[in-house]
């Protein structure tokens, strides 16, 4: 059942558990939104812009990159970019790759990463969530903001999930 | 300039602020994917769905009626009602409604409920975030969640506005 409190999970420190908290209701009504979709509600990208199955990838995709980003202090590998680039960059070749692959495909990857995440957060305390980074062009950052926005780019394609799904609903109405 | 470090805001308890500068930022990055478009584009809705004018005046309304339940512990009025009620709801109603006005019209609402959530969380402290609510459903909720939420609705419908203006450009492009 999706909580409505926002409280810090167990597990975690204080604060890096309400932030679990965010993220996992977030993906709990992703999850709700995408569960019983058919083969053709996840491929459609005929109205142009990205199907639903690409904008799932793409999600699990940013989680893996902020992995990458705030516990290695890294960028991907090119080995890396060969498997995720793709979805994290959407266009044509997360077309040809995420294609015809079944709703439990797209959510087996997402849960992967977000058990990955979670284990990693356990290491962490809240003072790591503060610590103090630059961008390479000098612009400040730190873990906190990292994580708020996986969350926030998740909760984004949600929004345009929605939109894909209202216009076909809409259409298969007419 | 837009941050990127989630901290807590000055003149709130820690928590609060921090929630904050999570609105905040979420409010500034809508801002700046929508404060040059034309009335053109804040207007069109014959593709289907809501204008993005329609969506911004969502955004401010769901934030004005969670400010009536989480600071009044009410529902709307039906004088309320009959003011929001358009934007909350979207669809005719708010087509017929949200046409026509400037982007400024449309952010200075956005800006005068915004300053409204400000000064009266400034009045609260950490302990009301968790304060245990119950909806007449039954299911329980605290203001963390509520606040959370007004951050997620307007993520998603950014979302969406970014979708259709890619949509936009794309067909202007053509």
């Amino acid at each position: 059942m999706i909580s409505y409190q926002v409280q810090s999970e167990k597990g975690f420190t204080d604060k890096i558990g309400e932030l679990v908290c965010m993220l996992e209701h977030s993906r709990a009504v992703t999850i709700t939104e995408v569960a019983e979709l058919t083969q053709e509600e996840l491929d459609e990208c005929e109205s142009g812009g990205n199907s639903i199955g690409m904008l799932l990838s793409h999600i699990a995709a940013i989680e893996y990159v902020h992995q990458v980003i705030s516990f290695e202090h890294r960028d991907l590998t090119e080995e890396e970019m060969e498997e995720w680039g793709p979805a994290l960059e959407l266009g044509e070749k997360a077309q040809q790759k995420y294609h015809s692959l079944s709703i439990d495909e797209y959510l087996d990857v997402m849960e992967a990463i977000r058990d990955q995440t979670l284990e990693l957060l356990k290491e962490k305390d809240d003072a790591w969530l503060y610590e103090n980074r630059e961008w390479p062009n000098g612009v400040s950052y730190n873990p906190y903001y990292l994580w708020f926005h996986v969350m926030e780019d998740e909760i984004s394609h949600r929004g345009q999930i929605r939109s894909k799904l209202r216009a076909w609903n809409n259409k298969a109405a007419l």
